[in-house]
């Protein structure tokens, strides 16, 4: 229950989705976590790393070394990362070497940008458990904390469930 | 770390303000509280009370002994109350002698129906912390979580402060 | 059906309703005109005067005065007022003087602050009607373009009435 | 400046475009015109037809004379039409000869779903319009009523000019 400052990093994912009129498509725009945590009135010490830009689909190897090495080489010991949903376990795991840090990921079913979004929960989630939760990787959707390596996301009922 | 269930209960508080053109003001109506779930997607198990819509400056020490009887005889030891922001530390400690349950305050400087708002971060605090942090009273605001006993709100910044 | 420019005078309001958790009340703030505007993503020439910060029922003849006269000496001759609800047909009499301008008043029921509001919806109707409609003086609310001179604000419904 | 009744037809465009996470993509949902309609407060007779969810390149001759035969047999002389931007102008060509009824048409920039949309003003302009302008066809767009067979889009700045 430290006040230690918290390490964000963005990875892309539907949380940062943007709809582009010009292309008729939505896309990974600009990161919405600075807008986020303005409007959540953080004033916690934080660092943000916008890192990659992309879906969790398309997440690579070298993508997935980018982000553990990033977290494991930050000073900081409580770390928050957005990232798609759809592989969120699989980068997890290979977070799972990283030892003495509380690692917690988060992303979203809706998009921020949109009025109605599961966004500013999730990432006040993990904020909440990355301060409180043992050294470990942990992922905060649907309302739980769970423990990142025995998760799945249930795609056809949007959630993530224990298992 | 565990999926057990959460006491949701209501008290009152900037989060939870209407506002009603007939009377041109602005006071405690119901409780945004299952909007803010259904938005956040939560399907973790919880249950809801509603308990009190009052600005923390109109509570009395009968409404804190409620809050306390309310979450001492609950069956949950995972608690999260939402509070009015400039009482809510007697509230904490009018609490602090029940044991063995984590309990979370959180409230808003800005109420949830407004389009920029910290309710649901703060919300999804109070749900990282409980499920993560050890028992005793917690206090999610400003991005922070705060052990309730030593922690006070700075009016003027309009934030929470250690201390 | 010109590109003449728009005359946008705010006079305060609900549709300006801002919330100061520091006060724990609700009061008229810097006007969300700039934001609506740019939200809406007017591209049409436009001048924008903040003329006065009130809730409607605190007008006096002289701010009525004052509006009359602002609206008056414009060179526009397509003018949009935001107005508190309550009194806008009494500053509408007061502005039935005026010749050769369409002149269209609207306000809000909920502040424009707040994530459901009708704010942008009746502002574009007023920017509508103010490009179509014959000069005179107009209402844009609850959905109809009124003749402001034969419109009541009927409070108990919460929405305006013609008669 | 009747208050008879409005007929909305919506047929699908930016404007309720949806976000699928299973899908990962965006698309054409259920409309928002219920959602835009209640938050507005609109109380004036209005009847909504759904009739197409098409993205407006991918309209066909067919889709148009749909429209137009919709548009025509309706009982009500004032009209309202959202429509996806790029082809809006083709469909506004496919009405020209639809005689004595005020027609605007509108659409929107940025989804109606997303908390920063144009989606409410635009439609503001077009209930407006619709109540106030001469029987022809309009498109209300970039915070300008336009005569809608003298206006184009332009795609790079993202918004309708005269010409």
């Amino acid at each position: 229950m430290t006040q230690a400052p918290i390490l964000v990093v963005t990875t892309g994912g539907t949380i940062d989705k943007q709809y582009f009129d010009a292309l008729s498509e939505f896309q990974i725009s600009d990161s919405m976590m600075g807008k986020l945590l303005q409007t959540a009135r953080v004033a916690h010490p934080v660092r943000v790393v916008e890192l990659l830009r992309k879906d969790s689909l398309e997440l690579t190897d070298e993508d997935r070394a980018l982000i553990a090495r990033t977290v494991a080489e930050a000073p900081e010991s409580h770390v928050v990362i957005t990232h798609g949903t759809d592989t969120m376990t699989d980068t997890a795991a290979a977070l799972a070497h990283i030892e003495g840090k509380t690692i917690v990921m988060c992303g979203a079913m809706q998009p921020a940008r949109f009025a109605e979004t599961d966004a500013p929960f999730n990432l006040g989630m993990a904020f909440g458990c990355c301060q409180s939760a043992a050294p470990g990787i942990w992922i905060t959707m649907s309302g739980t904390v769970f423990n990142a390596l025995q998760v799945r996301k249930d795609r056809e009922a949007g959630r993530f469930v224990a298992g």
